[in-house]
């Protein structure tokens, strides 16, 4: 195998480590190599802790100087009021690492590739890829954060072959199994927040938690309507209580307005929200066109009837259907999971020739400022 | 890899080279193996034409004494009025050939087994697997004749995501792509009659031929109702005419009775039948527990409504859904192809554990005695 390549993998799998745990800002893996050996790793465990490159530089078992880094996302140049760390590329070129290579560059289109030309100006060898495609889409969420100013938003059912999310009488239970369940648990654990419909709190009532996989709890999220929710419900009784918030419609309106839903969800730090269900919140998602991602798991199972996962979206022809862009599908248990997404040039910019970067104001890694912690972060 | 899997994946492979071709035979093929080089190589082309292993054995570079015969079915060993070939294991014995590696036993619960008795009897090694599961799913057509004494009927259907096989509108064109397309009609080619309902032929006039991939024109058959259908159909018109059959209902009833048409194709020698659909057929296929495989091509869209793949089960709650078992799924162009089997025990047996098998009567390799060959091989 390349390389490169080689290494940026590992570099990838370091930053995995951070995922769900470093917003508002994007989970970076780094990896510095001599002579072809590893001699330091490290990645982003949280806002406001040491970046990755530091994390390797600090870990490295030797000098670092004549060094290669691999880092995932392009390194920090910048200083500021609001920056809780010094800039990366002075530390890189302070300890006389010979070379960089990036997977991908930073997506705020004000900033992305002056963090590599900082390195450049210092007399570094910089270059980009391999894994760009990959490394942006780790961060999809700080990228929604970035290039659509919201919250990204994440599509979660589970639904039979033939599309329905429970038969006639209701009944969900399972179709899907313990392997999904545990899938689903780890998309809650790396999202800030988690929603569903009234009508899922009542049918269901889910306790919105992570309990298949380690991880942590996000803000728990319901969609209100007119009629009151069952004060007893999970959601509003158990431990996690303090972390669910209910939206509601205003007085005159029938729906809740997902636009403000987000801008409000986004003003509470949340950067990713989990829509869980139940079809007429999935369809509202859908039909407004806020989604970023689907993530469809399937059953074994043929129903013939029952209630379908989505439906009203007013589409008479297949040529304006909605589609899973970059869809992937994976066996998973007894089913298989699809996934896709919305419109990735949106959220990850049209794709880069790889060895070619732009050169702009360098990135404070999306951190938006005054961002509040609640208890979105509470059990970290 | 291990030795026998190489050799015997080799054997599949040049059996798969016979698939569609062979009915109302299995497809085989037989590899010769000594001192660890591949000497002959053969697979059965259709029926009456030599079987794989004597077509190996022939093809031979050299003396096949002592050689290993790796075969992906029992070769068979009785003769009789309704057999064209005389029996292999004679051949194998009188080639002196010192091992007999086989991936499946013969299915027919009567004759399986008794080939490798044979062969033991003369004093020649044999062996049981490996890839017993891939070569007797390769038959599976095969396997219905002899289990179920019915044809194989396997479902098709391409629909979106959300289990739509058409817009409200009708309109269908195009869920699947190129790629989905050309693998329907490869599974077209491997059947001996292909099946729709009056409505498709109605709405979609089919041709139900094999343009995408080569290979041979099945028979096709439209299962009508009491209205009548459009003279000018493709199906009526073209160039297969004379090989398209039209079921329709007694007077006094709604519906054909699948029973009554399945066993009416088996009498014209069709082994296999790929239903494409409408809707409703499906429907009656699936509601009668008359199916044995289901292949669901899917496209990446979601369309919120329209007409669904599946309909009218009456199937309340998801322990009572049908299943699809054995699933695997397989990305296709811009979608999947999710695949599985209503109940594999009874078309595949238990499985059979490796280096094990059953001394009975041997086999026939399935062929029903007095079959007529008509238009479905007509092309060939």
């Amino acid at each position: 195998m390349d390389t490169d390549l080689r290494f940026m993998s590992r570099a990838l799998q370091l930053a995995w480590r951070g995922l769900g745990y470093t917003a508002p800002n994007p989970a970076v893996g780094a990896l510095l190599v001599k002579d072809g050996r590893v001699i330091g790793e490290g990645y982003h465990h949280r806002a406001g802790e040491a970046h990755a490159e530091v994390a390797a530089i600090e870990s490295a078992t030797e000098s670092v100087r004549g060094a290669t880094l691999y880092c995932t996302l392009e390194p920090c140049c910048h200083e500021g009021p609001a920056k809780r760390t010094p800039p990366c590329t002075r530390r890189i070129i302070a300890e006389g690492i010979a070379r960089v290579v990036v997977a991908s560059l930073d997506p705020n289109p004000e900033v992305d590739g002056r963090g590599l030309q900082a390195l450049r100006n210092a007399g570094v060898a910089v270059s980009l890829g391999p894994l760009t495609g990959e490394a942006s889409r780790l961060n999809e969420a700080f990228a929604a954060a970035v290039r659509l100013k919201r919250p990204f938003v994440h599509l979660k059912a589970a639904q039979t072959l033939d599309g329905y999310l429970a038969a006639g009488s209701g009944d969900s239970r399972w179709i899907t199994d313990g392997a999904a369940r545990a899938e689903a648990h780890r998309l809650r654990a790396i999202s800030d927040a988690v929603l569903v419909g009234a009508g899922t709190v009542r049918h269901d009532d889910p306790a919105l938690t992570v309990r298949h996989v380690r991880g942590r709890q996000p803000l728990r999220v319901v969609l209100g309507g007119r009629r009151a929710l069952p004060e007893d419900a999970r959601l509003f009784t158990d431990e996690f209580a303090a972390c669910t918030i209910v939206y509601r419609p205003a007085a005159a309106e029938v729906d809740v307005d997902l636009d403000d839903l987000l801008s409000d969800l986004r003003q509470r730090g949340v950067t990713s929200l989990l829509v869980e269900g139940g079809s007429r919140v999935l369809s509202s998602f859908l039909a407004r066109g806020l989604w970023d991602k689907f993530s469809l798991f399937f059953g074994p199972q043929i129903l013939g009837g029952g209630i379908s996962t989505v439906c009203g979206l007013g589409i008479d022809s297949i040529d304006k259907a909605l589609e899973l862009k970059e869809l992937t599908v994976e066996p998973i248990g007894s089913g298989f999971v699809v996934r896709g997404y919305r419109d990735p040039e949106a959220l990850f910019g049209k794709p880069v020739e790889a060895g070619t970067e732009g050169v702009h104001r360098c990135s404070d890694h999306g951190r938006p400022s005054g961002v509040e912690v609640d208890c979105v972060y509470g059990n970290r």
